[in-house]
């Protein structure tokens, strides 16, 4: 019972994340750098952005050391346009994919109590004030955080 | 234990709704008049067209009658500009936060098993075979669907 609403939780993860992996394999190196409005964020610096964030999730998950904080200066800390992009196109999407495949995997295991665990983000005394600031509310905060973008992206011709 | 899981999955359809609603609040009928982007969907499209996906939520997730099914036409099956406006704004408003009230309360009150019986739109049989299909995969599915089109209205100015 427990593990379908777990199974449940997941793939919503992976429907969320899925789409937005299509449309990102459609995209050639000229297309990710047009911006999705007209003076607005390019495609690639939110595929970037999405790295960079979904990277920072497996500490915050407990689930490892972090695989690319080379992403956090270009697309964190800073606005687009302003730094270079640290890796190119290729590089930047297999990152996306690798970044993702190790959080759904960990996931995938994670059991009830460790979708409750505190994130390493929040302090013991914060969580004991407020459980629900748990693993499973950094999870779905960050795939909608996912959603968020990917209908920005889906504003770009 | 299963309590804070569902506590946790509610909180962050409050989180996403509330911050959407505080969006829409701050927008005169002047300003939802605009598009998000040039030649995009309208701010006003975009509330009816949630509002009546959230409204479709009502029976699909068992939770009663649809309240305000006289959007479907403008917001749903046509296209932004083709139909007129079926209600003013400050009507639409109010539709849209009595219709997220209705889930709100309702979900509140689910058990795990009312989470995981099927939706309204899936028949016996696709249910038998793929029990994710259930009424929190639709919640976390509309979650996400407001998600996509937060980030498009957070592109307007």
């Amino acid at each position: 019972m427990d593990e379908l609403v777990m199974t449940t939780i997941v793939a919503s993860w992976r429907l969320v994340v899925g789409r937005l992996d299509e449309r990102f394999t459609q995209l050639d190196d000229e297309q990710l750098q047009k911006p999705i409005a007209p003076n607005k964020n390019r495609l690639f610096y939110l595929l970037g952005h999405l790295t960079a964030v979904h990277d920072r999730m497996l500490p915050m998950l407990g689930i490892g050391e972090r695989l690319h904080p080379e992403l956090d200066e270009a697309y964190l800390t800073n606005p687009d346009r302003t730094i270079a992009d640290p890796l190119s196109a290729s590089e930047l999407k297999r990152a996306w994919t690798e970044v993702n495949a190790a959080i759904t995997s960990a996931v995938e295991g994670f059991s009830v109590d460790d979708w409750l665990r505190k994130h390493t983000a929040v302090s013991d005394e914060d969580f004991s004030t407020n459980p629900t600031r748990n693993r499973l509310a950094v999870f779905l905060n960050r795939t909608n955080h996912t959603s968020f973008h990917t209908g920005q992206i889906a504003l770009a011709k």
